[in-house]
């Protein structure tokens, strides 16, 4: 059943009909259409469109059709062009001729912009509560690290002395930005376009406020013209998704790192990573990869989407059809993304004797030194000088710093003393950063009680 | 001067040097750094780094480094790698070597951080400040045209009567997203990094909840290791501005088209247009042309900041210096295309024959001829239909539906009488689309009256 | 089957398992993989690897498999991972164990990266071949109206009149680059990784340029390592299809615009064309906005693959594998898209009147009057100020130029007499801008000729 | 001097001329203007429109204005809009009256489409002979580590033996690919849109021929409606320069890996490092690390281009304006990037020893070992199995498979014998894969041989 047809002589060529159809993926949205249809018809009864038999036999129908749906019994036919359609058409096959009036005052551009939105809503939750649980996993693995240390990297160069749990932490927060901007997205939604017809408004006296809490919306869009063509939410989504994206994208990276022979801080369980079909004594994190990789599929759907937006006149304009597809392929997506990690981080298991092995041979704590010299009374830029020449010096010895004797350290300044060598030690490095947000373990400790009370709650993230 | 060198036997190359150095680009950030330095002063004074004297004489050098540069006496060294260290040179050579002591217990690291989210704090309000200006201006023709009809579009084909008002206001809702947005760009990035070192935290024991008060912030953030690599705030600025220049360029193309000859429906004022070397009747649309060009600009910077972070590791890495160029060149474009609207819009006039011309020789009321049919008892799919061979059979007797006689019109369906004919007027039409958010004089008052309401405030936007 | 786990303890997780698996769609390289899979079996037979009998065994048992998978019959495993995997898997099922020898000395790496050129090679053809097509129907339409005289647009002004014939050749011209850029996407692709390995070269001593030709390349890669990373063919294939669908954006935009009732130059035949759910009278240019918002789908694609390959270390890691989806997206749609403006071009009627009637209501000619001033010896500065200001003069006095009487116009330059009338005829000023490239008839009939010639051919396109 | 304003009543705005002007960026291309207005004042003299002695007079300006933005010395007003209108004013200076005849029959929109191929033909040719200059000093540096073995990776994870030159090679050739794209570009933009006026063609009959001779172009553009809105070479040069900037990031991450204390393979040089402000051992790859940044901005420039093209109307539009600031941009950043990678490259030094350590505990010939078990007629897939679990029974007892005994090895399979131990060394692995491309120490010196060959050359890269 198409909609439309009376001005036109000739039927669509079967291409164009199947190239414009969008019955291929909007069917994913036949619970917010029957859901909002629904509202529809009580909206149309109360203004006494449908009288109270139609709409409950419209209702009725809309029941039947869901579970037609859900029970996989529902034929979708080429024909059936849209989601929207394909409901009407059926709705129609059981009423008889009332169902056709379902239609009256409404347009699909009202239809999918509402349909859509009420995706997005949905998906916010779903999104944001699997980012709760991957936080809880990496929140467990900081508490059993919270007294590991290891390198930390600034260039990916050695920098200073961290407890592991502290970069896991790092993760916690970064987390729970995205799920701050998945709230706002969910916000930004949640303005019901119903009512606003094809774009000057709905002929129907309808009660659009009423409408919008029938739907499972808190408020009713402000301008129909506006509201047929806004995209935004879509847009946020997108940018949401791919800025979560690049998250994981770091996540991945440090624990593809970490897992190489060289920094070897990290092993994979058998369970969650891949061989190779030639070299017998691989271990490969394909998982972690593919997460890295798909970051550039969410970001490719968010320029496609600004790109489809870019110079549209006013008002509905069929580009807006382009919307889903990356949409739902993004959520899809990230969903997956997100359960890959939660249970890759969730078994791996990491190294100790490696990390203090990292950790001894190094000059990671030449700042400690420096600070040193300041207490001292030094001023820091002098003392970084000190400690650079110092440091110079041991790497063409092929020393470390704490091989050299005090009489060695005193030839770089005679503020050195016995003590020099306490300061040095990783331990000693890692209390200094007690401040607000740093890595020594009270710090740190604070930090997991903070972020443990962030995740939590009885409600769910949204 | 350089922060660093002790460690190195060479200098670095003059190439290598400029390639690295970010002076050309940060100086934007002076008055940033300057802030922040002073709050550090006051934390490393409590902290017993500095003494009082030490403190009073770094904080007036601080001033008078602000008076060098904002009079253009200041000068910038090839050798100075940045503005941080630009100004922190300054300071030693004003004050002597306790200057150098600013240094101590903090990172560029987290100096940039801190600086850039300022940036983009103090710019959410220019930006949302401007966009409130541009929708007094676009709300101001809305008054003037809410008794003008013109034809309103779907698929660029003519759909419905509407007010221009009605179409001019999409605008002012659609910028309102934008305005909310910038708000929440600005809270996301009120979290100060200052005290997170390089990237584990200061050794020096300042009250971060201070430091961030002295700073301008609302809080500290707080885990240092994300702190210093965090730039979603940066990602968040130019993902608005993007969608924000999308919305510009919608504007754009509605005030090409309208432009247009074949539209006919504005007319530019001289003073915000432009010419042709060539051909001497043109005036050209070339402000807004440069606008919808200009959301490709704003874009590709939203997808270089994203790709910029792909795949980092932990911590900071050199690649997040990439953040200022685009940031900075996406705000002054933003800001250039808001007034150049703002003029543009302020100034344009509307041809009033021009519309009801368009109007008159179209089907636009279609719809409200099977409305009638639905008033008269026909279902709407029917009602659609029939009212669809009756425009098909005007389009091949060349002749509009309002000019065929009550006869003819019966031949398509015995329900059509003498009122069918005021149904069809557009004024009829415009007046059934009274729910809310649509056409008819009533709704597009009360939404002018809204937006009114929503625009206004003595505050500021944000 | 998987073809690992010697050394793992565990299995895949299902969830893992099926995140990672590429069977879903590399399963489309099945006749490329069956096809150099058999080229393989030959140089292992070569090298001695396999026996004459096993040899023909297996060659045997991939042609059962080509023709199972054509049949329908083939059957997809879970457990399978991706189509390198099923097929090997079925071979040894159909040969028993010496099947399994197919493996020794290539890898995954080596043969997807074979597959996935062989895919992009056919494409180049397949999307030339229907860019010709496309090319040869709007020269159909260019022949056809090469006596129609249209407004030429700059700015969307009008400009100067043309023949409308040019401006269909315009697009002809555009897409005939996009031909050559696929010509040079292929010879970019046309390099076999095969004998490549994992990364470090094969142990088999096979003759790589054999089997480069039995593979249906020219020549083999040259370095391993880069072999199995290098996705720049897939990266220039997303590029050259995303700068094809710009093109077909703008004829898309414009015939969008030829169809507005304001324009009313063309109309759509009803065949491709869509009507409206809520509005009789509609008939939408559904096609060529969908074209238009696909357009974001491809660039998507493109920064999709250039964000996945930004910054990988060598040599293959796991993200390549999100190089296929985008390209066979990309690929599936382009050729929806020409195939359906093919169909709307051909089908397209133009509307002769209504050119008429914006050419004679506008100053299109206005540079011919300053031409005519320039050939009575004015410089062209001054000309083109004179026609300004008489333009301006009749906007204000609601005239056309031609128009005034020619004391009216002398009173602009005393240069003008009777002669100027003939200047500013449409014909005229088409006459005139004979030079190569230009819009006079035989100018224009010139290049339909060179054009049919450039897209004639009886080889095909590449 | 503005080149229009005959027909306007006001002067423009101050804030909108300034937002509109290009002259801030186009003076970069004042010697092709220069170029192509001397080519057309002899276009001009021979279709009759200037005298000799103007010709001559035009011309020698020419020069002088040449000279004087050479020297300086060239004033820039703000009333001057672009480059074009700067050039014509001053010629007009110089020459009285008769300059402003070189505006006859041309328009800005043909000179800055000509002017900007001439740019991009010239820098095709300066980037490529900058990367031969890279691939060069890559080849010495493989030349130097032609007998140094290292571990090669697929997934991060250590893979095979492989020659370090093996790995350098591989970006030598992947870089031979971008100098083919370069030489592509410049044969796509080497057409000149020369005499196509503002979009109708010139009226001058000029020989655009000789036209594109002079000005130094191949041929001349066939269709003026295409050719002054025709910007596929920029997009074409962005692309190449975007898959550019991906080959550079990957060289970059490589030395990025390599320089970590963990792999430890290779050092900066300290001219081409730079350290912390706060960490005084620091020695950062701030260089690679900004090249991988900076790909991302490149890829910016991509999509803003493709973006500011999407849907644009026939024929020239001002959009078309914001091609040049992401081009100019590109082409400064990708040649800063070079430079930086020769410097770079050309003094890092690699580790002998470490490279010895990382190969010495690691499973690294375990598929040399498979190839054992395959030589002694076990099918590779079982040999595959029965070396999977070797690894993992060796991975639990901490030792490597060289220290298991001979009776240890045949509980895993009976066919192992002595020489197994040979098979596995670092030697033996590298010397079996010899095929073409492999990294054996033959077919790298091969490779050595063809890529110096490639990169020589007297007459340049293009």
């Amino acid at each position: 059943m198409k909609m439309w047809g009376g001005r036109f002589e000739k039927e669509p060529e079967d291409g164009f009909f199947s190239f414009t159809s969008s019955l291929g993926f909007d069917v994913r949205l036949y619970s917010y259409d029957i859901k909002c249809t629904g509202a529809w018809v009580v909206a149309l009864a109360h203004a006494g469109v449908l009288t109270a038999d139609e709409e409950m036999a419209v209702t009725r129908a809309l029941e039947q059709v869901k579970e037609e749906i859900e029970a996989g019994s529902f034929e979708l036919f080429p024909t059936d062009e849209d989601i929207h359609t394909a409901i009407e058409r059926r709705v129609e096959e059981i009423t008889g001729a009332s169902g056709g009036k379902i239609r009256t005052g409404r347009s699909r551009n009202d239809q999918v912009a509402t349909d859509t939105r009420l995706f997005v809503m949905d998906h916010c939750q779903d999104v944001a509560a699997l980012i709760r649980t991957l936080q809880k996993t990496i929140l467990e693995k900081a508490r059993e690290t919270s007294d590991l240390p290891v390198p930390g990297h600034t260039h990916l160069q050695q920098a200073q002395p961290v407890l592991l749990a502290h970069l896991l932490l790092a993760f916690v927060f970064m987390l729970e930005r995205d799920v701050k901007r998945l709230q706002s997205v969910r916000e930004g939604a949640d303005s019901m376009p119903l009512g606003s017809g094809a774009m000057a408004g709905t002929t129907i006296p309808v009660d659009r406020e009423e409408l919008a809490f029938l739907c499972g919306f808190s408020r009713p869009s402000q301008n129909s013209a506006d509201a047929v063509s806004d995209r935004d939410f879509v847009c946020e989504m997108l940018f949401t998704l791919s800025l979560l994206m690049v998250h994981l994208s770091r996540l991945a990276e440090q624990i593809i790192l970490w897992c190489s022979a060289e920094f070897g801080l990290a092993e994979l369980d058998d369970a969650w990573a891949t061989g190779s079909s030639l070299m017998p004594q691989k271990k490969n994190p394909d998982g972690p990869e593919l997460v890295r990789g798909k970051t550039g599929r969410v970001m490719g759907s968010l320029v496609s989407i600004l790109t489809v937006l870019k110079a549209l006149p006013l008002t509905y304009n069929r580009d807006l059809q382009e919307d889903k597809e990356p949409l739902f392929d993004a959520v899809d997506t990230v969903i997956g993304c997100l359960k890959l990690l939660e249970g890759t981080v969730s078994t791996m298991k990491f190294n100790r004797e490696k990390a203090d092995e990292l950790l001894s041979c190094s000059f990671i704590t030449a700042t400690d030194l420096a600070d040193f010299l300041v207490e001292k009374g030094m001023e820091f830029p002098r003392a970084h000088e000190v400690v650079g020449k110092l440091v110079s010096f041991c790497i063409k010895e092929g020393r470390t710093v704490d091989e050299l004797s005090l009489p060695e350290l005193t030839t770089f300044s005679e503020l050195f003393d016995e003590n020099a060598y306490g300061w040095m030690s990783v331990e000693a490095s890692l209390d200094r950063r007690g401040s607000l947000g740093g890595t020594s373990p009270g710090a740190v400790s604070q930090q997991i009680s903070n972020a443990e009370r962030m995740v939590s709650g009885s409600e769910g993230p949204l």
